[in-house]
């Protein structure tokens, strides 16, 4: 039996939860609220050191790791492929998938904390600090600490460029391609989606019509696939890439 | 036709070469001497923006990145496959993978450097500095003064905790076992050796027969196999693990 630790689908939990309907996986839902600190629980932590959702279970083994446990759904159960079979462009899914892990979700986690998270989680009842004063750990109470006094100019400036080399890349890659690796959709457009899909409403002067077309194109042909609205149907909000936590840089240690 | 640019069979570039002796595969060998900075020409930036080594190109395709350079040979060539075939092992041996890319590669990089490395350097003839002042691009210039310059004692500290926490981890995971992921030798084992291997030599007091039994034995298992005696015997210096560069963590950026 499967069994996924997540939030809304979105950044990590979109890969994973995209993954699972493209495979045409059941899997037993266990909804986190991460902006109630619900992944702090002393039961959640046992799974997940760093509260880092989302978390599968599989027959009773824990996989983490958004990248791994994507190529571990693929391999392991039968459905269409969600890796190329060319090993060229196997090793490009691998690279986008990495590119994702160190460097893209943290400057979008960045940018649509900045933009979305801290004002959503302000506006909730009771004070945000009390909260984050009641965290277990130390270092994940730092982590949001930290996001909640509002990150430095510089780190979010930061970001933005992260961003526009992104969409540069991507420009230049799509380019008379549907995919970003290999012929097919791939896991490669499943990472890059669920955090690229953030950028037109949190970045709309650096992401838009005019500064990425085969961009915008390609976030649409992803939202078009009936797996991929399945994934975002899950949302319990009204809009999932309208939630966003502190990023997963950050929470990463040990 | 499969080219490889690499420095010493240590490290990252232990963990292709040994790859490679262990599919069976013909390459022609690219040797940089790092200590000399050929890293830093012209035509290796060219390959790898960071001068990072090693970087393999297969029929003209630029791969870099040893974790998907080894998973690709894996794949893309006949011979005993370095996978496990159990997908929950394999999501083992890709975070054993993960774990030297993202924490222990760094850690015993500097650790080596500072035991090994900057001494090495030293006895060279003419001034390190000089050398360093003539790297063209000022990120990577910066990346060798600071470890001309010595790491802080904190720093070291903290790659000393790194190499604690990771033997504790392999003597639990070789309890019973031969190796680190499924029950056949592995992309993983090749990873792991490739750094724990300088450890008896760079921390004595940590690593050694009585406080790392398991790992003093998996080493030799390691070490005994005739594809790894291929590949570090391609070394041009007497011992390859007494050779050490910089960290990798610190030299990625873009």
């Amino acid at each position: 039996m499967l069994e996924l630790y997540h939030w809304e689908p979105n950044a990590a939990s979109a890969r994973v939860i995209i993954t699972l309907k493209e495979k045409g996986l059941d899997f037993q839902s266990r909804y986190l609220d991460v902006l109630s600190f619900e992944q702090h629980s002393p039961e959640f932590l046992a799974l997940s050191e760093t509260g880092e959702t989302p978390v599968l279970t599989s027959d009773g083994e824990v996989l983490t790791q958004s990248s791994f446990i994507c190529e571990y759904l693929d391999e392991a159960f039968p459905g269409a492929s969600l890796m190329p079979r060319d090993p060229n462009a196997r090793w490009q899914a691998r690279t986008w998938q990495k590119y994702v892990d160190d460097h893209l979700a943290a400057a979008v986690s960045d940018l649509a904390w900045t933009a979305l998270g801290a004002p959503a989680l302000k506006g909730r009842n009771g004070s945000a600090d009390a909260a984050v004063a009641r965290i277990p750990n130390r270092m994940l109470r730092d982590v949001w600490s930290e996001a909640l006094a509002g990150y430095p100019a510089e780190r979010l400036a930061k970001s933005r460029g992260r961003v526009e080399l992104t969409i540069t890349q991507m420009e230049a890659d799509l380019d008379g391609r549907d995919w970003l690796a290999g012929d097919a959709f791939s896991l490669a457009d499943i990472a890059m989606f669920s955090y690229v899909n953030y950028l037109p409403s949190v970045t709309p002067e650096l992401v838009n019509e005019r500064t990425a077309p085969r961009t915008m194109a390609w976030l649409a042909r992803v939202a078009a696939r009936p797996a991929v609205k399945a994934a975002l149907a899950m949302a319990r909000t009204p809009d999932p890439f309208a939630a966003a936590a502190p990023g997963p840089e950050h929470i990463r240690w040990g």
